[in-house]
């Protein structure tokens, strides 16, 4: 397996979830089980020495990998939850997007300022509800952030917007 | 690890959602490695010798287990997700809640007649969004179907409700 091969088996949707997009599917990736391997097993192989304590996973697409990752490394997972889904007391964030606004929440108790953070999605492409993520993470107050993607749309120039956060993606458009 | 040792981690929150629900908040024992991985591990020894092809989990905390049970034991994933987020053609099945109806999706082409499914999802109370993807996997067609949870609330008897479905759970309350 290589990126070029992964690739390959990344379907693609037109015009989902509207008019223009080219929706990248990894549903079809992931019904092959080394096809999943590989993601975890390179990504791990990125941040295995950078002394990473806590994965974020972003729901529901980030929680696919962020905890297979999060083992791999040696790492726990924590949940970045859309409101109303995390039991305890939260911390959120606000972010826009093209239509509307969206929140996300995190446990008060989910970091400690001594963590070291990677925070995980499946796709970056305007990087909207990542940078939310990170400003969540930076409002919880912890040692050091890293972003990591799956896919990343190039054009769309989102890692730009992380600034001194250093971003890393397994394939990319 | 062991289940007592594991049960000791979970978070009891009191009336969430609702007055009255003792919620079991998993979220604690996933900032442990370790107790992430042995909830894989335990999973992995029962279903490993049961020619599992294809691990369906539930939006969206079926998803945090399901993809690394998947792959150590050599199984895709699937996912089963609310309407509007796969982007190519689907089935659905809607089941009746407390207040008002779900509906929960599945690729049309995600499964075929000789899979064998694991359908897995965080917990087993009541089992309405569990038997709503049993019936979803049962329409999509496939050889043998069985269910497993990492938590099951045994005074809600749910288990009956799965007929011939073998169902396996790691904690019992």
């Amino acid at each position: 397996m290589n990126s070029e091969q992964f690739k390959s088996m990344i379907r693609n949707i037109p015009d989902f979830p509207r008019k223009g997009i080219q929706f990248k599917d990894i549903t079809t990736v992931l019904k092959h089980p080394e096809c999943m391997q590989w993601v975890v097993d390179q990504t791990a192989a990125i941040y295995r020495d950078k002394g990473i304590t806590q994965v974020v996973g972003l729901e529901s697409r980030g929680f696919i990998f962020a905890p297979a990752i999060a083992m791999k490394i040696g790492a726990g997972f924590v949940p970045v939850r859309k409101p109303g889904k995390l039991p305890a007391d939260t911390i959120e964030v606000s972010y826009t997007k093209e239509y509307g606004t969206d929140t996300i929440q995190l446990h008060k108790d989910a970091l400690k300022p001594d963590d070291v953070v990677l925070i995980h999605d499946d796709l970056l492409a305007t990087g909207g509800s990542a940078l939310a993520a990170v400003e969540l993470v930076k409002k919880a107050g912890v040692k050091k952030i890293y972003a990591n993607f799956v896919i990343e749309l190039d054009d769309l120039e989102a890692r730009k917007l992380f600034k001194d956060i250093e971003v890393q993606s397994l394939i990319h458009y």
